[in-house]
């Protein structure tokens, strides 16, 4: 059976995994990301897969990386956290290790990943958000990864939601990720702690007394325990989420969504409420069918996973 | 050379004409839509179909209605503008005139058009906004036309662009076609004329005189002649058609958006400030081809057009 | 007893009535205001007193006019329904008919009205809210009518309660008036009628069939009859009512507010969610004894016999 | 010349003075706030009352607490930082003390002081913002603090500004000093030094390298050396004062704001485009004079002055 690499590549670590055409994983390395020394760091994949290439034969490799990436799959364009700019990754690791290459953003080969072999594998279309800091997006139609003429397609976390609302790093104000994501998440957490202490009591006592120490993890725990004030936090974002998802429906018509990345690993805590709210917009909802919400189920592992396997259609 | 006929059912009137594989038209008819009553329309269509037989030897017909059409261009789910429900009218039309017939969405059949014969006619990908008393949309992928799931992608004029805005017709608030449609634009200008009517007297003396006499074509005269108030009105629905275009810009990742439908024809005083917004507010400029804000080229004809190519790829 | 004249003086009609020291209206006199010529509704205003005169001895005369009337009540800076610009009301009208004249804003005269004689007769603290085409308002504090510095507090119907929402006549977008008023409860009225017209249909019939034919009195007929479309309307526009409330309730701490104005003819179906909302969103409601939400009880007379009672005090 | 003292209670001082009837303070007093336990804090203040009577002769004592003091200017009701909740302070004081005492609300007691000795001593209404962690006020009218039924009037910084937005400590979303408050200003710094740390560079290395360690003094010296991103945190929360401000203006009239608190040390930065953004909204600007927009004078000791003079008018 046929194999190939997939390599996640993360401002704070380089995971790399053996894959066959299943989407099993048969070996994996991971390296710290040297992402002070960009140069360095296409040391650090090359080595990796080097590594695994020891103990497996492969025909291919495909990379992930957080940033934008040309239509050609190729070039780096942008990475913010690998401090890479117009990088022509392709080539370089082609070079470096003998094997067809392809580069891919990493929120879309994790689409990718969930699409062939994790919670969408059943459908032919489908939306994936990786909710963690941000919200990344993937696009699947028509049983293709869908990438736009730019490659930037999926971009979906800078859907304007509120009009002068936050502040965005993408230089705008009102994208939906700086309302559903979870840094929104900890941002109302940590504001309810502050302005209502005895409300927020238990992520307070999770976050070691102050408003600061509280993060994803543990609005997470406290929401599973039940705390109301954590799950308050969860369902605004969820809502959020719900209203989004709306708005994505009425122009991509999907048939499923699904919901990945770290701040999903909640659960129902975050699905149900967003389900909910997302029902209660969708457009038109009385003449179609409406897409399902469900949960990734490949975990960290759907990145490895979609790239490995989006070499095999080089 | 092949010719099909393209009808575009409004429910006013319905139009027909004779289209060659340029997409140029050779013949056309006109019949006013039986709008109350759902069968007699379909004989109008069967009628009109027949009359261009006479004089030319046609090998399928193409069909754009207002509504909402399955995935498979069969059924009309819903069209509200003339009471069809779960009509067949593939099936029917078949039958009545012994032709091969297809079933489309009317902003689909013109953003088809304007793709094939149009404004977009030299790019691969493109974003098409009919802009009337809603907005309707088309959406062009790698060279053919996005439906979705449902058949009901591409309804853009549903993204929520304000969080519980303006009471829209779907069931929810703050729909994009609330902000950037013919009615709103309307709305602001009548706003002007009640509300500071010396400013607004241009528009009020075209609209003799009274707040509910101005309709688009008052506003649309007004601001070509450089009317500041109506120029005022106009701004703001382009701003909010920018603001619509680079959401769905992150979405889509598009070469072109093309702006059509009746207050279109308004050219550079919609265009220029839509354009304007519209780059100030797409997410990443830095690193991509900006999408090409055109003005539709075909007109009203453009649903004839594109419904008549479009059944040439049944 | 003493008696009074106070005049009402409208942008349609002028209206007169005798009045003694407990509020009650002993004679009246109406005349149509001659609003084009503004130097003849001055001529009416003093006709009208002449007429009272007649039949009752007075001993002063106070007048309310919709518009900016200054600090001293003498002058009528600016009255956009009479076409009055720095009018010298009280020496004109003190000359005409040898009688003490004051001049008041046509809110504050009916908010002293009520604060004597109606609704907020007990206590000493009360805003008022004049319900009509916009919201004008008044405010007695410690039992004396409250103006400002330049006669010009109480101008509740700007407050901004929408950033960049809804264009007003004062310049701004967004202001109070703009959501809750009669103008928007029309607006509302019309939006439902015209984008969901099954829902709207008793609205529509009332209204002759148009979204157009639908004013005040028809959305109040049927929400009084339990039109759910009609209710939603006036609920919308009672929430944003309550909301304003709440914000003044934070600035002023009153002890009442009173609606009035021809919107709060509709009684509880306008009064009842108001409250709802308001107590909801009350800053600190653990702390304080909430305000009380009233409906006006003098009516359309409010301004009359305000007018004649704070001539008492001039 | 007669002599009062003044004490400014907060959450981490109790700072006291004997001041004269000009307003000048000839001695002061500090005491760390006991505020874990709220009746050693009563105990800390008569200490400091007793250790300033031991050089001066007062003959009256005026306390300002953070919370709600009741109308008879008797009863803490509540104070959040304090733990104090329905304290008799006013009998408990002069039993200690034997001297009259008056207990006011912390912001109006500043705000009477600007009033009467500071940057607002020329006009007869007024309205004071404490810009600090939230957004305090007090309002003086016709030459007088303005107290409401319930001791709660000015509770400005809970106008609502955004519908839907911001959570508040006092259990409603989208208050003013969510957006207005120092607070707001540093949560902007933070934003911008985490999604744009290029960008807010300077913030950062004053901050020591993470957006945690930017504080209110951080972005004001930022401000002050002419930083773009501190200017721009600035020109935020100014534009939300100058937008509340013209809220105020339109329902109290009045001839000055005066501009408190911490945050309003940065001057200039803060008051400029606060004033041009309040000129911009002020309703009606044609037809009155705009009120001023000036700079608190008295610093951190307009509440001793304030309580010290309140007390004078027991």
């Amino acid at each position: 059976m046929s194999l190939t690499i997939g390599v996640d590549i993360g401002g704070t670590k380089v995971a790399a995994g053996v894959v066959d055409e299943n989407g099993t994983i048969l070996a994996t390395a991971l390296r710290e990301t040297p992402a002070e020394d960009p140069a360095q760091t296409v040391d650090v994949i090359t080595d990796v897969i080097a590594e695994l290439r020891e103990s497996h034969e492969v025909e291919a490799v495909g990379l992930g990386a957080a940033g934008f990436i040309d239509a050609q799959r190729s070039t780096v364009v942008f990475a913010p956290n690998l401090a890479w700019r117009n990088l022509a990754l392709r080539a370089t690791v082609e070079k470096n290790c003998g094997l067809p290459v392809v580069v891919e953003n990493d929120a879309n080969a994790a689409a990718w990943g969930e699409s062939r072999f994790g919670a969408a594998r059943d459908v032919d279309s489908m939306v994936m958000l990786t909710i963690g800091t941000g919200v990344g997006g993937g696009v699947v139609l028509d049983g293709e990864l869908f990438r736009g003429q730019n490659g930037m397609a999926a971009e979906i976390g800078h859907l304007t939601v509120v009009p002068d609302g936050r502040r965005c790093g993408c230089g705008n104000r009102g994208c939906w990720e700086r309302y559903a994501s979870g840094r929104a998440l900890v941002g109302e957490a940590r504001d309810i702690a502050d302005l209502s202490p005895t409300y927020g009591a238990r992520m307070l006592e999770l976050g070691d007394g102050e408003p600061e120490g509280i993060t994803g993890p543990e609005v997470t725990q406290a929401a599973v325990e039940g705390d109301p004030a954590a799950l308050e936090a969860f369902a605004l974002i969820a809502t959020w989420l719900g209203r989004g998802m709306a708005s994505l429906a009425a122009v991509l018509d999907p048939s499923m969504f699904v919901l990945g990345g770290g701040v999903s690993e909640a659960g129902e805590v975050l699905r149900a409420p967003a389900e909910k709210e997302f029902l209660s917009r969708l457009t038109a909802s009385a003449f179609r069918e409406a897409p399902a919400i469900a949960l990734a189920q490949l975990g960290g592992e759907a990145g490895i996973v979609g790239a490995a396997d989006l070499v095999r259609r080089r």
